[in-house]
């Protein structure tokens, strides 16, 4: 324990995570080995993963072979509502209460789907901005979705969060008028993570923006066949 | 793995979690001869649990001694920021990346918190609506908050969080004219979950309902030193 200022400050140690590392390394060389790219989708709970999926497949579907794997506690509504949006397999993974994702349950998942002729498989990761940035899952990358009224300070909150993912979306983009968010600041704080992250303003429900989002998964996938 | 309709669903297997409801039970039973009445509250990232706590505590310093542990990950700002706007006793509990706290943890913070005079301490967990429900603290009562732009069928994906909260605050009303929620359904999905828990529209912002939530908390620690 440190004493800052005022405030005191107690570390509070976490246990240490076992394999998980050495399994995602085994499953990413696989589905290379095999031309599929897994794309491991994070966010918040009701930052919009699912509406924005499903405008994201609308503009890629055509060009590319598309699964997704909606991981949750318990509904079912995602995978039924991205199969009626978009008529590409869709499965659903229930976690039994757990808050993540790793590498073993992600290939539990895909096991479960059909990769003839799929070059993408998206997995929605549960909505959590804590837990699922600890588990690599095996995926090529790491994407999340952030909305505007969740705030910008949140790369300073979730830290491992936004430094494990190579593009975070800011959805929602239309109440920006109706709320204290500031896209450059949220842009500076989400660098100071992972400099190297994409940046890409959306609106999920009007599917402004998307195109840049589709294009972006569209250039990945490629390179990941070469 | 059972088929349902079209879309697959595959049950994932969670651990069992151990000891922990034993000492949250001891650690309640302390607190209830020492007459500090524990409030968990819980809830997504930005959600605003903070500035609803900020404005809940204006309302209740001069009648009673508050105390607030904020657990994060990694950032101090909300300890800060609860001190600055309050002047009470406000310490900052790091997880070490942990999504949650159990009552062993809630207690290492309590040891850091001078208990004279304090009637109420509350504890801001993580921004998680997964893992913190697992969990007991210790605490007299969990609550959480809800924000409008989350949408109101996050009582159907994230069941155990809104089952075991007695008071779910309804937080942004402000911005409902901007998003599709409906609250008369959100009530009815979080008394599904459960029945007796105590709805309450707020918006921290301005501080309106504000009164509702304060006085919800006043009965409650005078009843829990009785």
């Amino acid at each position: 324990m440190h004493i800052m200022d005022e405030v005191k400050v107690i570390e509070i140690k976490k246990s240490v995570f076992a394999e998980n590392e050495k399994d995602a390394d085994a499953l990413r060389s696989e589905l290379k080995g095999r031309g599929v790219y897994l794309l491991n989708l994070m966010s918040s709970p009701g930052s919009g993963k699912t509406t924005t999926l499903i405008q994201t497949i609308k503009r890629l579907k055509d060009k590319i072979g598309i699964a997704v794997m909606e991981a949750d506690i318990d509904s079912d509504v995602d995978a039924i509502k991205i199969k009626e949006a978009t008529g590409i397999q869709s499965i659903q993974l229930h976690t039994g209460g757990m808050c993540h994702l790793d590498a073993e349950m992600t290939r539990q998942g895909l096991d479960n789907v059909n990769l003839d002729g799929i070059d993408l498989v998206v997995l929605e990761n549960v909505g959590n901005l804590v837990c699922p940035a600890e588990f690599d899952t095996g995926a090529a990358r790491n994407a999340m979705i952030l909305s505007v009224p969740e705030g910008h300070d949140k790369p300073l909150k979730y830290p491992l969060m936004f430094s494990v993912c190579d593009v975070v979306v800011i959805n929602k983009m239309d109440v920006l008028p109706y709320f204290d968010f500031d896209l450059e600041k949220c842009t500076e704080y989400i660098h100071m993570r992972n400099p190297r992250a994409r940046v890409i303003p959306v609106c999920a429900r009007t599917g402004e923006g998307i195109d840049a989002f589709a294009e972006w998964i569209l250039d990945e996938v490629k390179a990941w066949k070469n």
